[in-house]
């Protein structure tokens, strides 16, 4: 019988704290009967977000096509949307059940290089857009492309999404981090990217590229055009491909501030050199449709050839499920103002929008009252990286570990931190742990995505906790 | 920029013939106007096969469950199946919008423990069962995991389904081909399967299990209880996993014969030592929903520590698509006998295999009409391997060659064949080559989904083809 020991290492080392022991101690407590408050993940129809009507009006005629013959079933939905589901047939006569080319479906890649040009002001070709089973897939495949061997590495944001970390680990490449400023409003320093490179060269790793997050995730930050600009110097210097997560493009709450692609300021800096790899997906921005696995994956500054073996790599699962591929369809093509379903769809994201907005600004300020915690309100994303104080562990003498042992057991105390927070309040976070935090700080990431009176109710019964289980420790 | 040789070798050097150069070339034939008969590849719904309408109809209503509120829709479909969709949201309130458990919803893995049970009358446990996108995915994480190092090798079928040959390639693992038995119908040999595993051995590679293609993909063959049982020894007695792709279960044809399952025969064998990997899928049997990319894993023999790393395995991506899952369950669990909906399943589902099995054993005869080609008849799954004789190349002397260029050279050969059959008659095949053959032998594979009229037409166009093709290259 196979042993864990038979197992890939890759696969043993690799970690994902968003849905790591907390989540399955919530699991359990709530078999148990307990209210947990999920907070550890993006997955705001989870949370009683609706989905849009105008996506899933669509989808639910494409599902059942017969519907469209119906005149009593059509005069329900909006007009537009009836002449929609038709058009996506005439286009796509196989419908939702059979598998498309490996890139997508073309009139479907199409929509997405118009989306592109129209959000840019940038030419976009169709032939350079990948639909993938949301932007993890898309993610993973670049990853698995562009490591040559054990000692190649990509530089990825600390923290981060745990996707790249694990995704690395499981392919055998190596993660280089680079600490994001958490005093400059989460930016990227150029001098930190700098230092990071040289002291992976130093140790023998070779950098092939860089992930940057933006907005964060999970520090909700926004970048600026010059950082942006900063980061694409700095890869074009060093050789490094580019993987740009944008998927909370649409989520920026941040007064004055806007999502600036990496693609636009390339295009605007006529840089031509670094290879760009741009995920999208429906599953974050106003849709929140994460069970649907839509997304893309656009590839810029590449040769025929290197995109060719990208294709190639589509088709060895066939291709992204069919659904979600008309799902980011819909994302990029939604109602127009003439549309009779435009004045719903306008109203459904608005209201989305607006209340995540007022909820990270709720959550930020009470945050920020409560005495030891401290958080940059976040300006973008769905996501809160908040920091906290624990007193001194007494039990330890910290100055004899070595970085590694400082760094298990900060681990540790983050995790005991939120695994009692679950235990007493049912509030489910993921330790700053899992998304790597600067030694001698913690953090939870939590999400603003549940209804404004759990925010609320969340807030009050963290101060609670945080001051009994500080207090506890202080006199431990 | 990137270059072509900046990416990962394994990448490079993977090869999927099912959508490879011949399928590219059918699609720009197509743009030009050209009518392709699409035989390269298993998917029914590009085809003209309608999708069963019970599994529709209850998607149609998931993705917009406001149509449960109106009588006026819901009195347009069978009562069950809207009492269906009912109890789905009561079970699963999220919808289709929501990511679920990494290893799936539970009630709809409940479901297919249900399923295998009734099905082989043996135990299953739905904390074995992992719900993949597609039963590719589910292959691809067995191999991942069960990969050590570079020379870990899993035994595959010669000719096998080149998902496996393509994924061992990306992961960096040994292929370690046995040849199926064409002259016993396709069945394996216990004599051919030693031999190989002990060939590896002696060349330094390390064989980690074996893959099983039950009914065979691209030959069509249905296993016997007794093969089955020798495969079952073979893997205890030389400690190999066992991958089971089942994904053709349903669709045999052959007098006499019936499916037998990994997990069935080895409860009867109380084997509980071997540990086995099965996969089904909703691509294939009379669903043909490949769009849709469902399916799922069952995992037998292994202890808990190992069945943790699967499922964290799969966290890495979240979940599978929620749509593909809800198909699983709705494969699982059909209308039954009292059902409004049951009469309309049987009718389709009866229709679909009956063409099916009229279209084997039609392209089966004819087939074996057309001077120098031979093909066993079809007895399950969706394809033919059809064995045709090429005239000796006098351009060269092969006897010169060794067996890396004879390979090559017999690669050469198929590949110009099924490439002159697509531009002059428009049939697309897959050259035997890309699934593996024995030396000296030609085939290609071919699906029988087309309309039975079609595969008239194709039978007719094939043999004007291969006449004058052989003639030409005879005379040269």
């Amino acid at each position: 019988m196979l042993t864990r020991q038979a197992l890939n290492p890759n696969l043993l080392a690799a970690q994902y704290a968003v849905r790591g022991p907390i989540v399955i101690r919530a699991q359990q407590l709530e078999d148990q009967g307990k209210k947990i408050i999920y907070c550890n993940i993006g997955n705001p129809q989870a949370l009683k977000q609706k989905p849009l009507s105008y996506l899933r009006q669509v989808l639910s005629l494409l599902e059942f096509p017969e519907l469209l013959n119906d005149s009593s079933v059509t005069s329900r939905y909006p007009e537009d949307l009836v002449k929609r589901a038709r058009e996506i047939l005439k286009f796509h006569p196989h419908g939702t059940g059979a598998y498309t080319q490996s890139a997508g479906i073309p009139f479907i890649r199409q929509a997405v290089a118009d989306f592109i040009r129209e959000r840019d002001g940038i030419p976009a070709d169709r032939d350079h857009i990948i639909l993938t089973d949301g932007a993890s897939k898309g993610a993973q495949s670049v990853l698995l492309a562009l490591l040559r061997g054990a000692s190649d590495g990509f530089m990825i944001p600390v923290p981060q999404y745990p996707l790249y970390s694990a995704t690395l680990a499981l392919y055998g490449g190596k993660q280089i981090g680079y600490f994001l400023d958490e005093e400059n409003r989460w930016q990227l320093s150029k001098q930190i990217l700098t230092d990071s490179y040289d002291k992976a060269r130093r140790e023998g790793t070779n950098p092939v590229g860089i992930v940057v997050i933006n907005p964060g995730n999970p520090t909700g930050a926004v970048l600026t055009a010059e950082n942006i600009q900063m980061v694409i110097e700095f890869a074009g210097s060093r050789r490094l491909a580019i993987i740009a997560d944008e998927v909370y493009q649409e989520n920026v709450y941040g007064e004055g501030l806007s999502f600036i692609s990496f693609a636009k300021m390339m295009h605007e800096m006529h840089e031509r050199d670094v290879s760009l790899f741009s995920l999208h997906s429906v599953s974050k921005g106003f849709l929140g449709e994460c069970g649907h696995r839509g997304g893309y994956l656009e590839i810029r500054n590449v040769p025929p050839d290197v995109l060719a073996e990208f294709v190639k790599q589509q088709t060895i699962s066939l291709c992204a499920n069919v659904d979600g591929q008309l799902a980011t369809y819909l994302m990029v093509a939604p109602p127009e103002p003439e549309d009779e379903s435009y004045p719903t769809f306008v109203a459904e994201r608005d209201a989305i929008l607006g209340s995540l907005k007022a909820k990270a600004a709720l959550l930020g300020e009470a945050v920020n009252r409560i005495p030891g915690m401290r958080l940059e309100i976040p300006q973008g994303a769905m996501y809160a990286f908040v920091r906290f104080e624990l007193p001194p562990d007494r039990k330890v003498d910290v100055a004899t570990f070595s970085p590694a042992e400082q760094r298990a057991h900060e681990e540790k105390r983050d995790t005991e931190y939120c695994l009692a927070l679950l235990e007493e309040t049912g509030i489910c976070v993921v330790p700053g742990s899992g998304f790597g935090q600067k030694p001698g700080t913690f953090h939870f990431r939590t999400t603003f995505l549940p209804p404004l009176e759990e925010i609320e109710d969340f807030v009050v019964k963290l101060r609670q906790f945080h001051e009994h289980y500080t207090r506890e420790l202080a006199e431990a």
